[in-house]
């Protein structure tokens, strides 16, 4: 496989006074942000901010939005109705929009954060509230999402989808996440998570906990910087897939190509 | 004077459960719309409703933003530094845009609410913050002021400026406002307020506490709806007008006539 | 059966500059005020406003805690730990403690709103939880719930519990609620409803939608005022219960009598 | 002097997932803790955290409430009304009350946070707010103030007043401090703030910005935790006052004995 991968953070993520990161190091390592839009962090200056950082670096800017719990960081499941997910992303999306447009750049993707992201994974008529406020908001958006219900809306109303790979999950046989309940969910080996993203991304497979090759997709690596061991370990993946001759490239040209 | 005037009201003040004013009621009376984004009222859904309903009766919409203090409904003073009072608009003028596109329609016009309103138009340092915003994101958009601070930034930038026209208040003979602090600020008579307004519009006059005569500009009226009588007055606003010969017409069109 | 029944109602519902239900009829109504604490309406002045009118009422104060969702109005399910509903029960009890003690009164019961009120009668740990907290702050309060888990857990702890009747709602033989999902769930006719609850407290037994009269316990009797013809309905109930010989006494005493 | 002072930190001043300062390293220094009450920091699970950590280390629990303005952290001026003031104070001091009240203690002290906190030291009408609330709730807990009309209205309500030294800010002759906006307001060598500190608290004199040496009240020493600096320095100034003889106790000890 040859080509280029984008690599992607959740960027922004502080909320007045506090912080949450290292934004600074991870906007030299990727090339797309996923920037929370206010609803489970990321107020307007903080917004403002992280679209300047990336307008300066070239990274691709990409909104992130949440269902309305900043106290939770929008990780608690709310029993929202799709007419609520619907409005409540529009609204973070244009949030972003009008910030990005005031930078002279615009909004190349959308990546729901939290468990808003897991449910449109599963929840039918959340992928649906999803796509319909995207493509009546903007067709051009790439939608980022794994594999499930998310993707599949997405790809129906014609919009382009780009796959987030998971380097430091494990998976099932059948290229499912192992729940985050079971141990061994969470890889925290840093050369294994190297060594499994540069595969997924070079040879499009990914080993699961059982020892079988599956193939899996991968449009975008999401890359973490919550520590300074995660910071290092980004920079490696980075580093290990330029050094397998994959180009590092912003979503907006490895989607197109990508495209299936 | 001849040619159309613009009417326009505050709508979608309410938040979750609750309500204000008779919102159906102005849609019937208005051209034009303040909406309210979110800060100081105006949930996604209330928003969405609201652009829904100004799209199906052909009612301009407009942004109302706001000072970030929901449960003071932007009344309260706060000391924002510019920076916070440009990127919180940003914010809200995106959210706006966004749900508005939804429906196939634009944000036609933007009027900061309420304590944040009265500021842009005695602080230059609010009033260019908002202007900046308006500018980079959209200079298409109309600025919806009192003469003022906002007005003269806004006119100096090359927006296009709407001068609101409030008859239910008392002038000086400067042609300011009467505080609302003082007595008789506030005219409650509807008769009264009615032949102001017509006077205000037809003849571009209205009369001083003290009995002069002061030119007074006014590209839109702004009526309000929050009691029946209010309505009643609405509505006899609007056919006092017509019987006078003013066309109503959105903003769009008659600040267009009348930019100076 | 003898002796005196409590009437409650939700009261102090609104926000900000909002407001809901008829709260001035109803407390000239009832004997005890279920008051909203700042997490799905309520907010400081609310409050203060409320307590001292109950105070000078001498309708007895009681907390209405809720998730932390005020667009949702608390009625959306959230995915809270237990731990989460404990401190947000013991963060809203607190604050509705300080205003009550600035009146000179006490909290005398607490009723969780909403969703969570739904919840704690059928989640154990939520129970608990709830009884954790009231039985550290304060075990003298009184729990006002419906049959179930929330009922179970203040009775094992040693609190005082006050079932609550709700005559507008259909019931299955068995004694539990028709979800209202259900056609014919929620009862509209004020005649049906008043003589259901005089039935309910005078002789204990209520008609389950299938003809079967049951057994039901009633402490106190859920009235509504959120339209003209819910005060009105409230006032001939209440009228209607003093005709057939019941006093209308606060939740302390006749909790006191009743207590199983 | 002899006797003893209260070391005093503001802790808990995190929000949902974001965490400030260092205060389990704080925790083991201080003897009386300024806790956020969730205006402008922490949540009811910091809270519980907080008061929690305190108990098991014997530390003073406090409430420093604020202005409501969590994106803002309470430093921006909000133009309440006093009886705004009153009751946003009441709903803090009750919510960190009943999470107290849980984990067996009582809380201590109240010290208003930030920019409120500046206010009630100048504008009499939110000092008399404050001191209402804190008179009809709990007229034992102690009002930690600087001078100024906080300190003058508990005090001639008969409450308590600790007079909180302030050694890190530079003084004027007339014993105020020098505003921030001034150069060098604020000091940063660690030595001669320990220094300043220990004289303030042993002779009860510090000297002005223009070498004079001034007299202070002092009865407890604001210790701050933000960086690995001022973690250390706050412990100097405790091993310092050790060294001079004096004794490290909670308020309620030392504001009794010291109360003028």
């Amino acid at each position: 496989m040859t080509g280029s991968i984008d690599l992607v953070a959740d960027l922004g993520e502080g909320f007045g006074p506090w912080r949450m990161g290292d934004d600074a190091a991870l906007l030299d390592i990727v090339t797309s942000a996923n920037i929370a839009c206010g609803f489970h962090a990321g107020d307007p200056r903080i917004m403002d901010a992280t679209v300047r950082a990336c307008v300066s670096r070239g990274v691709g800017v990409g909104a992130h939005p949440s269902f309305p719990d900043l106290v939770g960081f929008g990780r608690r499941e709310m029993a929202l109705t799709a007419e609520e997910v619907r409005t409540d992303v529009l609204y973070q999306l244009g949030a972003l929009h009008a910030i990005a447009a005031y930078h002279g750049t615009r909004v190349a993707h959308i990546a729901p954060h939290g468990r808003l992201g897991n449910l449109v994974a599963v929840r039918e008529d959340y992928a649906r509230a999803v796509v319909d406020a995207v493509c009546r908001f903007d067709d051009e958006l790439i939608v980022l999402a794994q594999d499930g219900e998310l993707a599949t809306a997405a790809r129906s109303a014609g919009l382009r989808v780009a796959i987030v790979g998971i380097a430091d999950r494990a998976y099932e046989d059948d290229g499912s996440l192992v729940p985050r309940s079971e141990p061994g969910a969470v890889l925290h080996d840093a050369d294994e998570i190297r060594e499994r993203t540069i595969r997924m991304v070079v040879e499009g497979v990914i080993r699961s906990r059982h020892g079988v090759d599956i193939p899996v997709a991968c449009d975008t690596v999401l890359l973490h910087g919550d520590t300074a061991g995660a910071v290092a370990l980004a920079t490696s993946i980075r580093d290990g897939l330029r050094a397998a001759g994959v180009g590092i490239a912003p979503l907006a040209a490895s989607a197109g190509s990508r495209q299936r």
